[in-house]
């Protein structure tokens, strides 16, 4: 089973704080970035794997879904996410990403926002989401960045000029990180970039979209604590078709 | 017009002293990966987009390559594969790349290695090359990896636990990199991976694999200077087809 840091008190407390669940889609900085990446929702049939509080779910409905599920490990964020929905065409189900079985070519798009950086076995997860897509059906996902998950001990540091930088080392080899980010001990998988695209490959998809999220000019004016994640690539979020 | 660093003495001499150019192909650690990539050679008309000395061009030969066409900007390189090949259905031509035109649906498979990085119009370069592709044609590309072009001061420094790790900065920022390898003021251009991939696409290629290359342990055992090309991804290779 995979590791549930969302029901930790510490880690859902300071989730809770987060621009991103307080203000939900507007309140995450790669939105506008993922939002092109989606296709015309009207009418589709949609997953959401990591659903969370499900921001996305709603918008998916109010942007005219036909169906919407969204799936998460966390007992706490469903009980939010039914909390704050009032719509039939919207399920919410607890289950582990991690062992998912989905119906076959049922949806037209599954998507997944910052979640497939905790799956362990994610070719496994993939093929689910292979089979489970019809036709034509697309994926569209975001993780953290292999640049960002590669380091045993990510922050940054100062060249020898005085500039900042992202030390990336242990790239290659892929598995398990524990970061202490909003609790102590919270696991993710880093993978490179080539290992996310050729499982994906392998699997019959074809990669539509790649975009190594960083932060606009208009977006840095707003809010000048983002102008770092131009120095790096952070969040890597990836469009494919079946 | 490119930058001719190629024909600059110094870099001419200190490139004449690579592995690489005294043992070809063996001495690339990264031809194996790039070789597993390739599809089977024989019978197919070939370009090779900075050709250098001319090893790619005469291995693909030997591999039962019909005609084998190699571009360099280096009238020194090409002099020097004039030297070693003797086979008609090999040429070498004396060529910016930058601004290359080839015959329409003439290639079965395009090469590059190592030669992208320095070409500042790429997508004008790209469109030259699907052009050039018969259908289902392969281009296939080594490039120096985004994460090792993105920082404008590129050493590896050491982390407070004493690692050694590669700075990422700038990595947004895209275009002109100078480096001092081999000789001063070597012009680079860096992309993010993203940039390289969304233009293939946009062009109409489907991507095949994309190995961000790092030593195997074998490798290492042989040459135990390359085990820190496993703290990051140095080269990018890409195969696509039309």
């Amino acid at each position: 089973m995979a590791q549930n840091i969302y029901d930790d008190p510490d880690f859902f407390e300071g989730y809770a704080k987060l621009n991103r669940s307080i203000h939900g889609l507007e309140g995450a900085p790669e939105w506008p970035a993922l939002n092109q990446m989606l296709p015309n929702l009207a009418g589709l049939n949609i997953a959401d794997l990591g659903c969370g509080y499900g921001w996305f779910c709603r918008r998916a409905k109010e942007a005219g879904a036909n169906k919407v599920t969204g799936f998460d490990l966390s007992e706490k964020m469903i009980a939010r996410a039914k909390e704050m929905t009032a719509d039939e065409a919207i399920s919410y189900l607890i289950a582990d990403i991690e062992t998912l079985k989905l119906p076959e070519a049922s949806f037209d798009l599954i998507y997944s926002s910052l979640t497939l950086h905790y799956i362990e076995h994610l070719s496994e997860l993939l093929e689910v989401v292979y089979q489970a897509l019809k036709p034509k059906g697309y994926f569209i996902f975001s993780v953290e960045h292999p640049i960002y998950t590669a380091a045993t001990e990510a922050h940054w540091i100062k060249t020898d000029r005085d500039e900042k930088a992202w030390p990336v080392n242990h790239y290659q080899d892929e598995g398990r990180r524990v970061s202490n980010w909003l609790a102590p001990g919270v696991i993710k998988q880093h993978r490179t970039m080539g290992t996310y695209l050729n499982l994906l490959i392998s699997l019959g998809f074809t990669i539509k979209n790649v975009e190594e999220w960083g932060p606009t000019k208009e977006q840095i004016e707003e809010a000048p604590e983002l102008a770092e994640e131009r120095e790096r690539p952070m969040l890597l979020l990836v469009s494919v078709c079946k």
